[in-house]
């Protein structure tokens, strides 16, 4: 087992590593853990293994993180200890981590896809106790009473129920600190230096503090090392389609880019019964994915030239009737809009594109009543859907298994971002104190 | 009356007109008019004045259409020629006089806001009889028959309902030409030219043909030198607020620019009941007429040393639910966006900017939930609801009158566009055969 910690970490991390497991409480190995989150670290800061992004990196794959010992702080009033038992990479950590993302604060500790177990909760904390099994949300969501009040403005009056993007803790997700006292619960072990949240989560920590608006509790007979996936990619890629575009049986879609989005994108056309669903993707070797989703043709655009808009508009007689960008190209995101067909065609933007990048289009491409729309974590309410998800995959009517490719252990993690990066990983598990991976 | 049909021609029009007048039958008071549309002309060409435009201007306002007679053909099949008795000046006419429009093709009769009475018919025309009064619609609809099958592409199937874009004759009415023989039905008197058709429509002249899925056949009781606004401007304003955004009670709204198309839209979120409708132009003289609309505030961005979407934010603790641009800028097109609120704001752009203008902004506006659409004659099927619109006139439902600001003859059309650009005119109706405007 500290073996396998060890396999991939690069030499400062190593010696970090082997100094901690020489003499000190560190938790790694599942049964000591399961002693401790029961009850005798409640209240108190806890040592664990993480891995820390010290400064952004646009090699992001290239040993970015640094796996090492951090202190996390007991949760205060509001927020929600959890023992992140399996985290997966998203192309988002790895857009922060290149330094791309505007609102990247570093020193951080990155991860937002991930499921885990309550360790402990602090004071006033509804409907959440210990050994709850949960999924952090990076969008959270208010308590019916916040939104009856000026604490969500976002959610309020007749405004509920137009977005899932409630406002009340974004101010502090968005610039990596807890909402109380607007600091950081994290600290790395080896010098007291303060490590920021990202995204309101921070997953790549066996161990993490949250607001409690980020915890969706699910049902304890899922799997964690599956519904972990629950926590961005596959929700966002279905409810595009099923929330923000409303795809409609018999209808034509065009999907740009076939990363595990992508193919969530996929899924969920199929599962709206659409007629014809266009992969589209530069990297052929896609295409198996792409069909065992759903897919019903594929087009490589390096296979013309001309702009992939016009070729998607000839081969369906004017364009589809839904588009997704799932990439985070700007030039792509024009593309999908434009291969939409004339008087109801839509385009949703998933992808994140580099700061400072911007989209653009003629005006008349809208006046002629096309639609460009976005959406963020596909439009679910995080703690109240993120359960229904749950369910849904339980009874079969939706995959996880199949987009995930790949499970390593933390002391992994930078593999991970190597195989994220090289286009052959869909997602990769990162299982935070188990030994599975090396079964 | 002649006097008046001179009065501000140019010499080279005011020679044409006193020669036509000197020796032919040609069509201009209300008295010989009656007398031939009830019968006597059907299946003859009929010599009339109309306003030619001969070639794009820049300087659309300075004296760029010739009053001129032109020689228009009878109706060929599916066909309907009508006696236009007004027709009001749209920015749009102006648009294409200037040569912004990739489309414009000259020479050409331009006009599209109408109102007239049927002279004669095609064959094979149904439901449109001679004597009726219709006003033209450069957004056609096809026939139900016509949507079971490959005739109209747009509306078949599943998709019947989700636009009023209907394909069926566009081709043709964005060429200049009637459907059924590709050609036009107007020459120049004075040297044969060919004059290409305009918008499916070109009412700037005494008599048109039309298709006769751009023909709404309205009551009888309803007053043409009214009515004939229903053609485009109203029509699209009122229709963007209640067909694509949908504004609901309670809202907040922001309008950009307060031509008549910016008023029909505040005049249609005051019926919707928006709680704050915010008038924008830079030119404080609009401030009262918004006023009389409905505007409950009015912001000059020229009083702001910073961008107007960011003192729309601020004014609105963090966006308006909708806007809408009726100017055609493409810049205003990004600060109408970017001045609604995260979530759930929608951006309607109405305005037609000119060739190759772009719209862009960073598509983190779009995936944190703002919509950007656009309309065509505010989502209304033209033969189906603008007899409707006539209805909600008649019912004093909404105004008309009031967008009337200014009546002249048609040898007047180029003081008309002259009162256009100089932004003191909201609508200038032309009567196209009566002294009226004398009286």
């Amino acid at each position: 087992m500290l073996h396998s910690l060890l396999r991939s970490v690069g030499t400062a991390s190593r010696t970090a590593l082997l100094g901690s497991s020489a003499g000190t409480k560190t938790i790694l190995a599942r049964p000591l853990l399961k002693a401790r989150w029961m009850s005798s670290t409640a209240g108190k800061p806890i040592e664990c293994f993480a891995a820390v992004a010290w400064e952004p990196k646009a090699d992001y794959w290239n040993n970015a993180l640094s796996v090492e010992k951090v202190v996390v702080q007991p949760p205060k009033s509001g927020e929600v200890r959890v023992k992140v038992t399996h985290t997966a990479l998203c192309h988002t950590d790895a857009f922060t981590l290149s330094g791309e993302d505007a609102e990247g604060k570093f020193p951080c500790i990155l991860g937002h896809e991930a499921a885990g177990i309550v360790e402990s909760v602090g004071e006033g904390v509804k409907d959440i106790e210990v050994g709850d099994h949960v999924i952090p949300c990076y969008q959270a969501e208010c308590y019916p009473e916040d939104q009856a009040s000026d604490h969500c403005p976002r959610c309020r009056g007749y405004r509920v129920g137009k977005t899932n993007l409630c406002g009340k803790i974004r101010p502090f997700t968005g610039s990596g600190v807890m909402a109380s006292d607007q600091d950081s619960r994290f600290t790395a072990q080896k010098d007291g230096s303060k490590l920021w949240h990202y995204m309101g989560t921070s997953t790549f920590s066996q161990y993490t503090v949250l607001h409690a608006e980020s915890v969706a509790k699910i049902r304890k007979d899922a799997p964690l090392e599956k519904v972990n996936l629950l926590g961005c990619g596959l929700a966002t890629g279905w409810g595009a389609v099923w929330n923000t575009a409303k795809v409609e049986e018999d209808s034509t879609c065009a999907i740009f880019g076939l990363g595990a989005v992508g193919l969530s994108v996929i899924e969920g056309c199929a599962k709206a019964k659409a007629k014809r669903i266009i992969a589209i993707d530069i990297n052929p070797d896609k295409w198996e994915d792409a069909k065992a989703f759903g897919a019903t043709e594929f087009v490589n655009p390096r296979d013309f030239d001309k702009p992939i808009q016009q070729v998607i508009v000839e081969k369906t007689g004017g364009g589809v009737d839904y588009s997704f960008e799932c990439v985070g190209n700007t030039d792509l995101m024009r593309s999908a809009l434009e291969c939409t067909h004339i008087g109801w065609g839509q385009s949703v933007i998933i992808g994140v594109a580099g700061a400072g990048k911007e989209i653009s289009t003629r005006p008349f491409q809208l006046v002629t009543g096309r639609v460009w729309k976005g959406t963020a974590f596909g439009g679910f309410k995080s703690r109240s859907q993120v359960p229904e998800l749950v369910d849904k995959y339980l009874a079969g009517e939706v995959k996880i298994d199949e987009y995930i490719t790949h499970n390593r252990n933390l002391t992994d993690i930078n593999e991970a971002f190597e195989l994220l990066h090289s286009g052959k990983c869909l997602r990769c598990v990162i299982w935070m104190g188990n030994d599975a991976p090396e079964a």
